[in-house]
């Protein structure tokens, strides 16, 4: 880093260095829930002139001492309650102009929660989980971010058992698969979902039923984590 | 974004932002390449007196009129005389004291490149290819942003046909499989690796064998990376 400038002078340097911090770092989060078969993320409406009325990340600056993770965990604590979650730190954007007052850089993370975990508190009013096929016009470049975070989910939910986070502990196959339509966007064969489901032999049979549902009650598993890490410690899987 | 401001006087927030315009932004650039079977990044030996002698990625600040993307494809080119390879924005770091000069955040990208098309120039005698397995300590947090690559490029190799990018355009099956034990670090079973891959139907067959080799010449493949687009549009694979 600064190696290029190593044929200048230290003056040169010092100025130079001086010139370059002039960037200010913030966090956004991207919150995934999912209810009603729609995948939904939580919004605020934007309080910035320039964006009056349209939905935006929750996010906020990170502090001159504080870490990058540890800003997007206060967001995410003080606007919805949750600690201990799934979060994950997608992508960075840095576009010249994003931002009214400054370079700006933004570190995006997405969070995977289960929305009736969430209090939002009566100070949060103004937050919404909002379902993001609605979703068109954002502040700042908050849709770009959502989407890449949205395509992120989507090549994880393929790959590795995430996309559990957004479900109650116990769930049917139909809300599991319900779960996988929304976030892939796509209608799935009902046979081949529970086929492949099935013989990926990590889901454990409860020997429950649904209560209080409107429909024939559905038997109700539970994902095997324990399970999986063992076989993943095990299991070189190549194939595309 | 600092709406956790929202309750204080303008003349407070005005003072505020003033101050987190502090930082300063790089890119670091993790540049893979492989051969004799190893698996090598691009490396600078760092002109910091804090890190004299150690191993450093190569990088730079963003400058106050460029992208984040756009300086780690100028790092890339001013290096290697590349441009048009695979690169791919990874992770940010920004540890409070992760650089000597103040708070400087980074952005690490990854980048797959065939060594053979890398000229280092007479300017660049700096410039090495290491091997990653004997890199133990480097300048600043360089080890760290290593390690982090390359954990995603295992995992990337496993799902995407990313790791071709390292590789001739023509290679044996045994070129094939040794440079997914340098990535994975691990012992593949040639018969089942074999099977594997040629299950997949994507490598092209080219009636070519090897030329002025030490050992029996092998056949010579391609992959077939327009019929995994085609194939990628239909497919739907959850596995894990």
């Amino acid at each position: 880093m600064m190696s290029s400038m190593s044929t200048k002078n230290i003056n040169t340097h010092l100025i130079e260095i001086k010139d370059y911090f002039k960037v200010a770092i913030s966090v956004d989060c991207v919150i995934f829930g999912f209810n009603n078969d729609e995948l939904k993320v939580l919004l605020i409406e934007s309080d910035l002139k320039e964006f009056k009325g349209k939905w935006s990340l929750l996010g906020d600056i990170v502090r001159s001492e504080e870490e990058l993770d540890e800003a997007a965990y206060r967001v995410l604590k003080e606007r919805t309650g949750l600690d201990n979650v799934y979060m994950e730190q997608v992508q960075t954007f840095g576009t010249i102009n994003r931002h009214p007052a400054g370079r700006v850089i933004t570190v995006a993370y997405y969070s995977l929660v289960n929305i009736e975990h969430v209090e939002l508190k009566k100070s949060n009013n103004e937050l919404h989980w909002h379902s993001i096929k609605d979703l068109h016009e954002m502040a700042f470049d908050h849709k770009q971010i959502l989407d890449t975070c949205h395509e992120r989910l989507k090549q994880q939910v393929m790959v590795q058992p995430v996309g559990f986070n957004l479900l109650p502990k116990k769930f049917s196959l139909r809300e599991l698969q319900n779960l996988y339509e929304a976030i892939l966007d796509v209608e799935l064969d009902r046979r081949n979902f529970r086929k492949k489901f099935l013989s990926m032999d990590l889901l454990m049979d409860l020997n429950e039923e649904e209560e209080d549902v409107p429909h024939r009650p559905a038997k109700l598993y539970k994902f095997n984590f324990d399970k999986y890490d063992q076989r993943k410690k095990r299991y070189l899987g190549i194939g595309f």
